[in-house]
């Protein structure tokens, strides 16, 4: 199991306990589908002789199996029960690992038990290490994740576009993926004509006219393991600068791509979208980093920045997504998924890049 | 503002300050939609003397209008700002009030920011007392969005079951929210057959068909607001016990209704319930509590069950959900959203609660 990894990095850098609370570290650590326990407290506590323990609600008693676990029930205090597998595993002051995204209250009450000897840490300070680089069936997860937003892709171009307010295109979108695949990586994006100069736009209202150019950005998870795929296509006879730009972009995301290779480092990367619409004159309108990780996060290391510092390595996956963004007159963004394989960039996500005018 | 209201609970109760992340009581304390910002710092910072100071990420530039807030940016160090402001609001020492649901992370590195000088405690100790009863605007909302949840139940009764799969039956449910309100409160629940037997039971693919019970849970959002309902209809002519299992549900729930009046316990709400399930033999199968409050989150104070000691007090407002769950034979849950009014309990969901056979 990829705890005894945790533990040995634990060992390596001198942290003495992990506290690990639902969420895709936890599972990508013990396989187990804890979705969401709210406010009752679910924790792994890992020690760095490489024991561990679960304390998980009651509810989930009829689906946690084969591995040790203490159950809490509705009434009892589960921070007694959490004391006491601090002292099995003799955790009782150190340096102690969080979850990051763990719940505030309970770390709250884990300071109250540690009486002032526990040190706190981001746990992602080692889970970063475990996760950047995917392994063979993972890649296959994400290939698999890939294929379906190639092939929501093509569904889309059959729609009737004209007429159809954003929010329900992204939500036909929303409708395919779920056929397709285990369920949405994010909610769709979809911004159309001047709506596209805004990065961070939420469907709206508007309703898809000729003309407009639309950012379409979304994603499928498969078993866990996410895609995001953005194109952006034209309805009817497009703006001439408009369609200058969708070539910066291609040509920029294209540049990146080929940049990829083992041993390089995420920013020179970036550098290469970004001194490609630099030089086209449109660098002040690119303001984001060129590229996110992906795994079973949507946003996860390595980011692909002006100040990525990761060397880039076998199984490393990431997005590659400049975009131009002109206020008031819209925008244009490519993005598809990339694997780095034997030493180069590769493709995950396959649809057609170039203009689509429908 | 409501801000003042927790400044002056914090006097009372000898807080420093408080740190509120994004979430419902943000949203509550200050009308502020910030839906999510993932890992980005994203902190509303209030001291004893009523002054305040929002810590925001500059993509919230545009949305973030007449409200006291630095910003920063992707490749600054976030908490250089916010020691800033803590010094700013003179706060390097004292009790601090965390939101719940903060993220770990963001607490260490307040600690590190802190010195150990602080001490930290839950920020629900408070906003439970703000939040629990409602004000006549939110009670409006919450009538909304109930009837919304009435709208979608007289909808899903003209859907053809037969044949249907769970969860199909949850996405077109979900499909009727969502045009009626804001969203969901919740994924909606369908368990059919055995499968209602098991209250956390997610829709799967089992097919609805002649002769079972099938248990719908559901509810939509208006301005935040949620609804809460569950209704439990027969497909074609009923298993005998089933319907017997029915009446005395119906029954259960309807003297918890009655018993709802200001000045009594939640428990006693519970108790109503839970005696009349027990009168009847079957209370070795009513294995939940009798509710939970209502409100900006689907699960909140005051909880309805036998351990419940809040007093229930006029705009307090929660659902009341008995139910039964043989293993093998199936399960009913009936549940309305309620609110304490002029002294005694108003239903705000009003779908017939009789047996609706299909």
């Amino acid at each position: 199991m990829r705890i005894e990894k945790l533990v040995r990095l634990m060992r390596e850098n001198e942290f003495d306990g992990a506290l690990i609370s639902p969420g895709t570290n936890l599972y990508h650590l013990t396989g187990l589908h804890i979705h969401e326990s709210g406010e009752r407290i679910t924790l792994l506590v890992v020690n760095s002789d490489g024991e561990y323990q679960l304390l998980a609600p009651s509810l989930y008693e009829n689906t946690i199996r084969d591995f040790p676990v203490t159950f809490w029930r509705d009434g009892e205090n589960p921070y007694e029960k959490l004391a006491w597998i601090l002292g099995e595993l003799e955790l009782s002051s150190g340096r102690i690992l969080v979850e990051n995204t763990m719940r505030s209250d309970w770390l709250i009450n884990v300071i109250k038990l540690g009486n002032g000897n526990f040190e706190f840490y981001h746990l992602n300070l080692l889970m970063r290490m475990l996760r950047m680089r995917k392994d063979p069936a993972e890649i296959r997860l994400m290939e698999r994740a890939a294929k379906v937003a190639d092939r929501v892709f093509e569904e889309i171009l059959n729609l009737e576009f004209i007429g159809m307010r954003e929010r329900d295109l992204a939500l036909k979108i929303e409708l395919l993926i779920r056929e397709l695949s285990n369920g949405l990586s994010f909610e769709p994006i979809v911004a159309s004509g001047e709506n596209g100069a805004n990065p961070h736009h939420l469907p709206g209202s508007r309703r898809l006219r000729k003309g407009d150019f639309v950012i379409i950005d979304y994603g499928a998870k498969v078993e866990g393991y996410c895609s995001d795929i953005t194109r952006t296509i034209a309805l009817g006879r497009p703006n001439e600068k408009l369609l200058e730009i969708y070539e910066i972009v291609k040509d920029a995301q294209e540049r990146a791509y080929r940049a990829v290779r083992e041993g390089a480092l995420a920013r020179d990367v970036d550098g290469a979208a970004r001194e490609t619409i630099e030089k086209a004159g449109y660098g002040g309108y690119f303001t984001h980093r060129t590229g996110h990780g992906l795994g079973l996060d949507v946003h996860e290391e390595p980011f692909i920045g002006p100040d990525g510092e990761v060397t880039l390595r076998e199984g490393m996956t990431f997005t590659i997504e400049p975009g131009v963004y002109v206020p008031g007159l819209g925008g244009v963004r490519i993005e598809d998924d990339v694997v780095v394989k034997e030493g180069r960039g590769k493709r995950l996500t396959k649809a057609d890049r170039e203009l689509v005018v429908l």
